[in-house]
């Protein structure tokens, strides 16, 4: 079995290529710019872990890994538009520097050339890849549109949150999975365990996230800490501490949200603490990690096998950044 | 072999229902009113006529002309948002009631549901169906941008123009065509055949429309007539009169160019007469029209089954709305 850094090396070897023509290059240019600019490629990750669980790799799993690879990118870029981001990967996002026309136009095109990646595949499951593939992308939609709703909302239950999340961050992840496990000739009862263990790994990636941007090291995270309290962004943290905090640490929270000063941050931070909202985050997170665990523990498959998704989960899980 | 208005009906009963889940409603229920406000279904009924032409009309090409239409919609919702256009097919244009972040997500996901009725087809032939879709998609952005390129630009010549508008326009009609030949049974000599013919009579459909921009009938033509000269679009008069104006015609339009008053259509149109741009025009679509023609007849196919075709060519070629 292929660890993490193995398997991103050897997707890079398989997708580091011009993946558009080059005529028109004010449509093609920015998007082989932005492609190049790589993220830590981990769902494509996922996806040739996903076939190896259960066979050796096969080409088709890097094509579907691509595709992966693709859409996601597909909606960074179109998300930065309608989320007005000035920098994604700390470089100024493709809107800001080529237009959103081109940007919204770019990332269309993208999400069709993620499509052709599809149709390279030889698997005879052609026709379940293809419908799992749109299921998710329709999923990720959904999510990206709960996320704007809510941010005009005033209040956001958890569950909702939870509903939001899954569908813009999970599904992506479990689905990556699974495809490769489609590859990898895996039974329907493997398939579902893998996408569970996805799905639920995913909500605790997010929970980290959130985590991240209140608790964690400014000299690690890399993005301003407390981004997320300066903006009122409604976080796993943020809603259960509207919903947990009682009398005078309640009124304190609201009346914080209402600030906009430097003390924004240390204050609600302050309460976090004050509620145990720090504590209550790492036992949520330890909980879906449990649960993600559990379901590849279920899955029927030599426990050697299983090593290299288990070091996954710890890594997305223990990042610092 | 079914006329245009049978081929219409037939759609329409097959199309007419939802197309999206109801939730989130902020997503999808702005998607299922554009979709119902419909337009003239052209690109669903070629689909269609191309099946018809070699065999009776399978479910398949059903599930095509859905796929085809639902692009065609997603391309109209993006491109309103990336020209701030207000109106589309006399009502407000999808971001102008929903907002632009919520027209750009629903375009992308309205793709994505074409994708899905690809999925539908049972034809032995989908890899190559998904590859002249994923093409025809690709060439169709290429040609927005090139759109966009030429605004900016202040000369274009003709053919450069030609090859926009074959990108934006005319593969689609052309595609159409052949994707339903395809689940016909066609050839691939008749499928190469179909496909020029639905490609040169793109090209004399657009000469057409902006032929009507011009010398419309301004109580048939339901837009502003001179609406393309009022905002100095590089049409294929505009181009074709810049190329052959000379002496003072040639400092007059320039002129016109520059101005912005009442007046402007009037002196415009006074020179493309003088310069005879409206025969040429005519000239032009007709010289499209019989390679189109050319094409037809090349097909071996029996001459009764071409007669729905001939129509169909004569209505797009011959409207003035």
């Amino acid at each position: 079995m292929s660890g993490i850094e193995t398997l991103q090396q050897s997707f890079e070897a398989y997708f580091n290529h011009r993946h558009f023509p080059t005529f028109p290059a004010t449509l093609y240019d920015p998007l082989e710019e932005f492609l190049s600019n790589s993220g830590k490629r981990i769902r494509p990750v996922l996806c040739l872990m996903g076939n190896e669980l259960f066979d050796e790799i096969h080409q088709d799993a890097y094509h579907l890994a691509a595709a992966v690879e693709l859409f996601h990118n597909f909606t960074l870029v179109h998300d930065d538009i309608m989320d007005k981001a000035p920098l994604r990967r700390g470089k100024p996002t493709v809107h800001s520097v080529h237009g959103e026309p081109t940007a919204l136009l770019g990332g269309d095109v993208m999400m069709v050339v993620s499509y052709d990646y599809i149709n390279k595949i030889q698997s005879p499951h052609i026709k379940k890849i293809l419908h799992l593939f749109n299921k998710t992308a329709k999923e990720v939609c959904e999510g990206q549109q709960l996320d704007m709703d809510f941010e005009k909302r005033d209040h956001v239950s958890l569950e909702e949150y939870l509903t939001m999340i899954q569908l813009k961050t999970s599904v992506l992840l479990a689905s990556s999975l699974q495809l490769g496990s489609i590859i990898g000739g895996a039974s329907d009862f493997n398939q579902q365990h893998i996408y569970e263990f996805g799905r639920n790994l995913g909500i605790a990636f997010q929970i980290q996230d959130d985590y991240l941007d209140a608790f964690g090291d400014p000299t690690k995270f890399g993005k301003q800490v407390g981004g997320d309290i300066q903006s009122n962004k409604k976080t796993f943290l943020m809603i259960h501490a509207l919903e947990t905090a009682e009398g005078e640490m309640a009124t304190k929270l609201k009346e914080s949200l209402l600030q906009n000063d430097v003390n924004k941050v240390e204050a609600v931070l302050a309460i976090y603490k004050a509620c145990g909202i720090d504590k209550w985050a790492n036992e949520l997170k330890a909980e879906y990690l449990n649960k993600a665990m559990g379901h590849l523990e279920e899955m029927a498959v030599t426990k050697n096998r299983k090593e290299s998704l288990i070091e996954l989960a710890h890594y997305l899980i223990s990042r610092d950044k």
